[in-house]
């Protein structure tokens, strides 16, 4: 697979800057090769761990079974068989045997957090067949669970009970692209880094980019609002996406595919279904606008003895790197020592620096950018504002460097499980949740290096450019006792410097009942009424408004990705 | 007035590039005094105009006032007076006199295309007094009309009968701004230029520019969705507005006025707001990511044999100027003879040429931009993708440059009046449009020098870096024969290429009736749907979800901005 080798095609040196060379020029290799497993299909991971998941019915034991949802029957199986004809685009555990692993990658997260009791896995091939399922459904009381890449972090995509997986693996074409306004228009199902590099093919980028891109799907990634690494640059998918196709629970076709940068005519849905995690309706499709890919791309990774260095060096960076800027990152050293430790590698600097961050920089010419950066390097040197810092030379280091980056997350898991928090939280306060949970659990005695602790340890990492902060705290087993520290700790210190608790995992199950702790009541319950709107939970009195475009009566019930979000 | 001074600290001369100079350097002056009546508050404008706009209701007789609406008495205008405590919150021609003067600027828009018959203009002073006034109106069944800068060009903030203007220009307090996140948050009520020159001062740009702002109110930036001359660069407002706080006719106060670059906590609601045009609530302030403000702005004016060129320069431009380019504009001979002739003045470029084009480049480093611009202007005149162009060699000249494009709306009206289209279009199409409407105006007779002609002219010019075209029509008067030929013709042409009848100025009144040939009949009931959601027309079974969040009755009568929108 070839990582990031689209990105680079040119890499200058920058010259004498006074910065250190790396400093284990071999590491590259091998840190290439993590990064390569970083984004191999989640299945594939899944599939070389041991440990089953619980049952998400049993972890929750308070979530009950929606008692109005029908049960899946030999009928129901025969309908879709017959509408989707084909014997691949259907996993049958209910009128037939299937095999454990083909049913479990659609039953579980590949954090193995959450576990489900799917018997029936439908994978349309069109949106057109989506209509039909979607209607069906609410026809016939069905729950479903829109599906793509399953890469998520928060259990939005994987079924609690005995909902129908609704798969968008099969709807996987590029339907369009114009290589003048950079207009991509796609398949839900397209795979991002397939998206990126048929991009990249044109002189173009997906202006989106995350660790999991070999596996997510870029519905999914719309559906959950998915931000990643260079939102800094491009922007959120509220900007860049032009238009989306999406199927309401009724099946009617939301055809909002519009391939233009501005069209001001009328309220603009789509952005609804972006970060809707599937409780609406389910995309079938994306338009969406792709920058020119840059033809230079530089990375510097650089180290400062405090979170008020970091934090001056990316005033710095945004000043003098302005609109060539295209990615900062932060890890502590804790999170950099459990990396070196599980690759059993060492780090691209000498020493050990209670901070580092990564800046990225991308633009149109190499000699004009790594002039830019040098300047800024050299500055901040002068400045004393970072103690160690080093330039990519060419594109395994580049590679390598993004690694110690990209590779917490996976590495971190090394120990036996990770609590997990992706937060917003206003800059200046941003490190200071990692020292405050990180003190909480010393005092509590749950830190250790030996397997009498349940913690490995408390590390922050994440896309400081956009205050995104994500707090893991890497175990050795599950603990009661954890938990109690970290919740409700975490959200009520995220609330009290009006952050967010989710920055861009989503809700999901894990964060549904912690939405009071970012948004007010109000905000809640406007959010429920456009939850039932469109997919409203009884059929009562209180329906919306009729619905001008179907002769069928009208009904909805609820069957949209049922017990999380909202 | 200080007009675009803060962009362009440092210009620098492009060197020997075998590009002509200015035309005629001293034609800054007199083209700088141009561009700031352009932003001189519409009222300004409107007021040395002698010729009184139409009544709407006279021009539209088709549209009739809603009965179920109340009319004002002297008892709703002492309620309104006791909140708001200052006599100057209030224009009360109800029960008092009040010179025409007064009350015009409201109640008529300053193309002189619209006007009401209002009685009453409120001007809240805080979002409590807009919460506590449409609660009023709701359960007064009065009618209102949200009104900011009121310089739109579709007839959405002007009333149309004896709505109550809600006006924001008291609400115009800078709340808060962060000078590394670079998020500001202010009042509906600020003028665009003076929260950009708030922003100037920190080093920071507000990411929309348009040619109004002078006057416009950035509330009524975000509940239109401007787009404006640097969309092209920074976004859409659907991207960087953050968070936004508004009220709903029922007086709930919508809290989503967030200071957080990411946070995916539920349906993204703020969207609706965006381009909703006071519809379903009122915006009383926002929450927006501004990007840093470039050191080094250049602009480039050049000229082309046919559309095609123009194209050709567009695609080399996005290319070799990459994340530099902050705008490329298009206008054709037609747009510029125009306004020469009006401003008796020359133009920058010797000769005449089909189509020119501005092209302005913003960055971080004038050298480097320098060096950038003038290897892709040495590259598109040796192709000869380019006949003649001109370089902006100090900021008079630059601004001398903008004010070729941004004169041209002003110009265009000097006959009489101007039949203005803001439309989309597939970029490769883009111009066909203009062709096609001279074809059919000379073919009907109606173009020509001498006042026995209706039509001056038929002009095209725009965003065409966002394939956003306005066409124009500049007339000595508005004439049935002309409307004839240009509708439905547009608008079919326009559902043709898959365009849009408004690519930025939205639908008011002006296009409600056109929607149809952008959006299909279920996105139209879709959109009626939310509508209906937030403030429905009628108080029957079909109400929408219980509020959870007043005790008091639910009570929606369609009051927001009758008449208009979907």
């Amino acid at each position: 697979m070839a990582c990031r080798s689209r990105l680079a095609p040119v890499l200058r040196r920058a010259g004498a800057s006074g910065l250190a060379r790396a400093a284990n020029p071999t590491a590259g290799a091998s840190l290439n090769a993590l990064r390569c497993i970083a984004t191999t299909p989640a299945r594939q991971i899944r599939a070389s761990r041991s440990r089953q998941a619980k049952f998400t019915s049993d972890a929750y034991p308070e979530i009950k079974r929606d008692a109005r949802f029908a049960e899946i029957t030999a009928d129901h199986v025969a309908y879709f068989r017959e509408l989707l004809g084909k014997e691949t685009a259907l996993i049958d555990g209910v009128t037939g045997e299937v095999a454990a692993d083909d049913m479990e990658p659609y039953n579980g997260d590949w954090m193995r957090k959450y576990r489900g009791h799917c018997k029936l896995v439908l994978k349309p091939g069109s949106t057109q067949e989506v209509s039909k399922i979607l209607k069906y459904c609410n026809d016939n009381m069905l729950a479903v669970v829109p599906q793509g890449g399953n890469t998520g972090l928060v259990g939005g995509s994987v079924p609690v009970f005995d909902e129908i997986v609704l798969n968008t693996s099969r709807m996987n074409q590029i339907r369009s692209f114009d290589d003048v306004s950079g207009i991509l228009v796609a398949d839900a199902g397209v795979v991002l880094e397939v998206a990126d590099q048929f991009l990249a093919e044109k002189g173009y980028i997906f202006p989106l980019d995350l660790g999991a891109k070999g596996s997510c799907h870029i519905g999914g990634n719309v559906a959950t609002n998915a931000g990643g690494l260079r939102l800094l640059r491009y922007g959120s998918l509220h900007g860049t996406v032009l238009g989306i196709e999406a199927v309401l629970p009724d099946g009617t076709i939301v055809d909002d595919l519009g391939k233009l940068r501005k069209n001001n005519t009328g309220y603009d849905l789509k952005q609804l279904f972006i970060g809707g995690e599937g409780t609406i309706g389910m995309i079938t499709a994306v338009s969406i606008q792709c920058p020119q890919r840059s033809h230079a791309v530089n990375v510097a990774f650089l180290a400062g003895e405090s979170y008020e260095k970091i934090q001056q060096v990316f005033r710095e960076a945004k000043s003098q790197l302005g609109e060539i800027l295209s990615a900062f990152e932060l890890m502590d050293l804790k999170s950099q020592q459990l990396v070196q430790k599980v690759r059993n590698s060492n780090s691209p600097l000498e020493g050990e620096h209670p901070f580092y961050c990564l800046i990225e920089t991308s633009g149109s010419n190499s000699e004009h950018d790594s002039e830019k950066l040098e300047k800024f390097l050299e500055d901040v040197m002068t400045k004393e504002i970072v103690t160690d810092g080093v330039l990519a030379q060419d594109e395994t280091q580049l590679r390598s460097l993004w690694s110690q980056r990209e590779g917490i997350p996976e590495c971190l898991g090394h120990w036996g499980g990770v609590y997990k928090y992706d937060l917003s939280i206003p800059l200046e306060d941003l490190y200071k949740l990692v020292e405050d949970v990180r003190e909480k659990i010393d005092a509590a005695g749950l830190r250790g290096d030996t397997d009498d602790f349940p913690v490995v340890d408390v590390v922050g990492y994440g896309h400081m450019g956009d205050s995104n902060l994500h707090l893991n705290v890497a175990v050795r087993r599950y603990d009661k006792r954890v938990e109690q520290v970290l919740e409700p700790f975490v959200y009520e210190w995220i609330a009290k410097v009006s952050g967010s608790i989710s920055a861009e995992h989503g809700l999901g199950l894990a964060k549904k009942n912690y939405i009071g702790y970012s948004r007010s009541e109000t905000m809640v319950a406007l959010m429920k009424q456009i939850k039932n709107l469109y997919d409203p939970v009884s059929n009562s009195l209180l329906r919306p408004v009729q619905m001008y475009t179907t002769d069928t009566p009208w009904r909805q019930n609820g069957i949209m990705n049922p017990y999380k979000y909202v």
